[in-house]
């Protein structure tokens, strides 16, 4: 199982960003996004809106606090970070561990003891970028071509890929 | 020369959308990030910042109008779309492309007619999720190893990476 912790939300100013995490992990296979910071009923149903009409079982919970989270973990917890060891020598060994995932994000200011509670480091590239950015590539990588076979047969919409244009399936 | 190009910018709204697209883009070996809609000097000020500090020639550029940049545009014109044919399938076509390319991203409203403009829809799943996640992945993808090797030798600042703690290194 792949959680993904996104710390310390804030309710207006990290919407887009959170659900863009939320959406991510989703579609690239993660199983839930937990949260802490500000409580947000609207971005969870916003996700719960997508799994329903997309398919799936993504759940999206809200926690109080990182750090109990983190500490009652029974897993790997990994904080992506531009500072941590580079994302290609590291991804191997991810892969081979096969119990339960944490791969913490940060928004945009990052408790300075995360480093307390935490696995390892890993960096997509070691440059300032996005940690939806990230969080993608990471999971890309980890599962290499699977995510994008994974299918979500309990949707109610399914999209027809196409060169251009728009074809969705409703109802299907 | 890879070119990224963010549709319809609009100030306070995008700022961390747009500015998390043009850091990705950099991070994972883009040229330049080319914008439309509200032109918003402080966003660029931002990347510029960071390019000034962490290397690089990166470069952001405000165009009124999308459709005359894709219509002169002298290259591929690729739309990143939950609805265009799966990366995996496309991705070494556009390897073997050694020309210009121009990866269109949108943000929430996309205009209907881009598909007179653009060449191919290529999909990073065809699931909702985000053109930040979307375009790290295609550009990844696009580069395989190459880009996380990438050296910003100009820079003034540069990360050690670690398993845990932050290592930086100013001035180099």
């Amino acid at each position: 199982m792949i959680t993904v912790l996104r710390l310390e939300h804030r309710v207006g100013r990290d919407k887009r960003m959170t659900t863009h995490c939320a959406l991510a992990a989703r579609a690239l296979g993660a199983d839930r996004m937990v949260y802490t910071g500000d409580h947000d009923s609207k971005m969870e149903e916003n996700i719960e809106s997508v799994v329903e009409r997309w398919g799936g079982c993504f759940k999206v919970e809200h926690r109080k606090n990182w750090e109990s989270f983190l500490k009652n973990f029974e897993g790997k917890r990994i904080y992506l970070s531009m500072y941590g060891l580079p994302v290609e020598s590291c991804i191997d060994d991810v892969k081979d561990y096969d119990r339960n995932l944490c791969v913490v994000v940060g928004g945009e200011k990052v408790p300075g003891d995360i480093y307390n509670y935490i696995d390892t480091q890993i960096a997509v590239t070691n440059q300032p970028h996005s940690e939806v950015a990230a969080l993608a590539v990471f999971l890309d990588r980890l599962h290499e071509d699977k995510e994008v076979k994974l299918s979500f047969d309990d949707g109610s919409i399914e999209v027809v890929p196409k060169k251009t244009g728009k074809d969705v399936k409703e109802d299907k």
